[in-house]
């Protein structure tokens, strides 16, 4: 099989304007970025956002080996089998990072037969939405340190400068560094790092915006330091709006806020828009893109990001709440791959025949689907199909799910595209006729912050218990304090197992959560928990994949994947 | 008058497609960014590029105050009246930077009736090449210190990395920093720094380069550090194509190589592509629009940054001798405001009548007028007309001007758009009829570099000869041992004196010029000396422009200028 940049970049795509047209949407509608790119212009999101006529598909996953396990492939293939059936469907999916598309894991553009095209724009620069993400970041960053360089009015303290500057590249050399270095005109030494764009805040809050005066209030209340404290007094917090630059970070993103329309290969709308990190942001692509894919389309495919445990409980108790975006069904992938990984099987082993390894790895498909039927959701498992795989285990997937009663089907849909998800389509469409969603969150926002983390513990993770350092127990008692204890979670926790440490596979008992560390998000409106090491800027390995990547004088690109 | 961001905002444009039209390019030829960008396809490039038809007006200035003159609005403003008159005129411009928009100067589309638009998009993100130049940059870099951090096979002292990283924000915290802190796993220890992305050797190369095996080519060349010398030996010099992310780079600048094209007011083409600084970088607009206009119209109006002695003496001495470029006329852009500062005025009184100031000043204009006819070349000098100036001193300049054999014309393009540029116009168009350039650069390449600095020192800015620094000779011989002496120079100099102290209005005489430091910039092809402190990284005023910026539900951006 042909690598999934040629196929891409081969493939004969229709004009965005005829994608657009199929929609519902015309000429002024969009705006085109070069032949097969479009934004969808405000006018006509909020158009298409008012009314809501589709059924949302939500795809997430169960805990994935470090390959990833075809998430994004399965949302994208399915998609393209309702269209096939002749059902007006489309996909909406997060934007990719260029760091990881240079590093080890990739674009995120789907693979095989099923992808979104153009991908090497996609997984480039795309329409400059992560570059205006890290303008408004960086203009905001150096307008703080600039407002103390300049006689700090708001006495802002150096030492407790909270807003980190960002950068869409891993670069391991840039998370702990010393600024201000130099001469006195060169500003204010202090600590200080960069994060990854994708972990922004105001990558979260362009995701959760509903306009553009709503942005611009969301990024007015970020938290970008604190003054010194006075004797027996709270030191004071210092918000965004205080130094000045919101219309300006706001002028930034003025067009990233819109909704991107590109097309899956075989012809479907896939609105591609946002891409916030699944750890210490919420993991799921952007509201009005959800929204305004569900005013024109009857079915709409989304994902989010990681396992069920992380995106979709972040879709589930930070997304819904606030927006009403129940999905009438869950699309659980697993692969068999992964659940030899989750049974014990040893990595260099994950393709091989082991049906007791199988069997052994079904706890942790088990648990995520209890995860999700609590949530009050119809649920159905997509065995996603690799071509090593033996057929008896794929049928023993599908059977030990309808053990349980809950639907599935095999997705063939990297080696087939459309029509190797027409089975798993119209499993979902079984399952739209005769489930119906009764949402219930995790837990309800006004409860106090320990008991919002207590309840994910335990009912989404299998943990006993949660364990609170002292500085985690000290920030959630001050955000109670200053009247933040009503905000939602967001679990920054590893994505390699349920619980908080990578290492243990499967579904883990008898373990507690250990919360080191709580950073309040409060213009994106969540209070991040932070468990273990959470990389917010990832570094490049011995071999990056960028080393493989060139493009040819007439601009074709190799070595994407 | 409406302020020049209201004036853009409510024009109304011709479609993109339209402007592509009357040069000539098709549908195909074009990519499409938005309704009224767009980006020209490679093919059309070279089909353009093969042949020159048009004849090259090139715009410089006068010394400059530090408001800057109005030379980008005189450009624009004889295209639009070169096209007012039935002539087929493109203007040529260089790329606007986000850090000065934000900053102090504002962004850089021409003025009142005389701009290009649409003005915010191009003054913010426009097609992305700035933030493509700034992935590339960075990605270089991560992948430098990566090779360090896995065990370092080159050899590269720490202590010798010479590639920094970038970002375009004008953020004096990042001009000196401590990188690679933290644990064993977050790199290595060592000092660097940020510059502004149009101060990055990658987009001096975008501008330089004839395609993309020539820009490929170019980026290898790129010297990123030095090993450890052995005893008695030179230390070895580490080129980016050892790095091996050279396919990356050009994969990130993929789209970004091609010009831009956007569209006066009055509806001209206008390609708006590369923007290098104009000090330590050559400071003119990329050569493959220049000649992809050329090809295309009969009139190409182009211009190079600050004042003759720079940016004009750049592109005569780094980009016509390996291109052919050579101007048929050259404008030089003077003010009866900068001709008053330079005769001695005080800043406050600047618009004041003044006629003794004024011939006082006339030393700084009649020295970039000997400059450029020591080129060769034949000049205009353009009075660009500010609403504060005295009818009389206008008319001085211009008899001045005819005195000295020069001929000239008063542009009134800010308030009368192309209907005030046609006096200029016909006076160019005057000048093409009786003269003709005789093209003879201020020095040979292939004269030692000693020899090419004390040329430039003594013919074009009028010094008695040069001073070097121990470390700058060191540096110079350094690189005629190691084989680069044939390279032109870059001289990196103050834009406020035609010498290398700001303070020194007019035009200075007896005073030698100081060469502080040599930097090698390889890959763009020339030699950077350093003349005096040049800043590489801007920072903000204590009331930045971002302060005053902001944008509505609908779009609608105030406050940019």
């Amino acid at each position: 099989m042909e690598h999934d940049a040629e196929i891409n970049q081969r493939a004969r795509l229709r004009p965005i304007t005829e994608i657009a047209d199929a929609l519902g949407l015309g000429a002024d509608d969009i705006e085109p970025y070069g032949r097969y790119m479009a934004k969808v212009s405000m006018s006509a999101v909020r158009r298409a956002a008012a009314g809501r006529r589709g059924r949302l598909l939500y795809t997430t996953a169960i805990t994935a080996t470090p390959a990833g396990e075809g998430k994004t492939t399965v949302a994208i293939g399915l998609t393209q089998a309702l269209g096939r059936m002749g059902l007006k469907a489309a996909v909406c999916l997060r934007e990719p990072s260029l760091g990881p598309t240079f590093g080890v894991k990739g674009g995120a553009t789907g693979g095989g037969l099923s992808q979104i095209a153009p991908m090497v724009d996609i997984n480039l620069h795309f329409t400059g939405d992560l570059h205006a993400v890290a303008s408004a970041h960086n203009l905001l960053a150096a307008a703080v340190d600039n407002h103390i360089h300049q006689g700090n009015e708001l006495g802002i303290d150096p030492k407790r400068v909270l807003w980190r500057r960002v950068m869409d590249i891993n670069d391991r050399q840039l998370r702990h560094i010393v600024v201000g270095l130099g001469a006195p005109g060169d500003g204010v030494v202090r600590e200080t790092g960069f994060d990854i764009t994708a972990a922004s805040e105001v990558m979260a809050i362009l995701c959760l915006s509903h306009d553009m005066d709503d942005l611009k209030a969301r990024l007015g209340r970020i938290l970008v330091g604190e003054g010194r404290p006075g004797t027996g007094r709270k030191a004071p917090w210092i918000f965004a709006h205080q130094i000045g630059v919101i219309g300006a970070m706001a002028v930034l993103l003025r067009d990233a806020i819109k909704p991107n329309l590109v097309q899956t290969l075989e012809g479907q709308p896939a609105f591609v828009h946002g891409g916030p990190f699944a750890n210490i942001a919420h993991g799921n692509n952007s509201i009005l893109a959800t929204q305004t894919a569900l005013g024109l389309a009857d079915f709409v495919v989304t994902e989010g990001g990681f396992a069920a445990d992380l995106g979709a409980e972040k879709f589930l108790d930070i997304v819904v709440p606030q927006t009403g975006l129940v999905p009438d069904v869950v699309v659980l992938v697993a692969t068999v791959r992964a659940l030899h990984y989750h049974g014990g099987a040893s990595r260099s082993t994950l393709h091989a025949y082991d049906p007791e390894a199988l069997r052994r790895g079904f706890a942790n498909l088990d648990h995520h689907i209890r995860t999700l039927q609590r949530f009050g959701l119809p649920v159905v498992v997509a065995v996603n199909r690799f071509d090593s795989d033996d057929p008896r285990e794929l049928e023993a997937v599908v059977a030990h799910c309808q053990e349980m009663g809950v639907r599935a089907a095999v997705a063939d849909v990297v080696a087939r595209g459309g029509e190797g998800g027409v089975e798993l389509a119209e499993t979902v469409l079984a399952t739209l006729e005769r489930e119906r969603p009764s949402f219930r969150p995790a837990y309800e926002w006004e409860m106090p912050l320990t008991e919002k983390l207590e309840r994910l513990a335990t009912q989404v993770y299998g943990a006993d218990g949660v364990d609170l350092s002292s500085r985690a127990r000290a920030e959630l008692e001050a955000l109670e304090e200053r009247g933040f204890g009503g905000l939602p979670l967001c679990v920054a926790k590893t994505q390699f197992s349920i619980s908080d440490d990578a290492s243990r596979r499967g579904a883990p008992t008898g373990w507690r959560l250990q919360v080191r560390e709580v950073r309040p998000s409060l213009g994106a409106g969540f209070v991040v928990a932070l468990t273990g090491d959470v990389m917010t800027m990832p570094g490049l390995p011995k071999e990056p994949a960028a080393l493989r990547i060139d493009v040819d004088q007439e601009g074709f690109v190799t070595g994407l994947s």
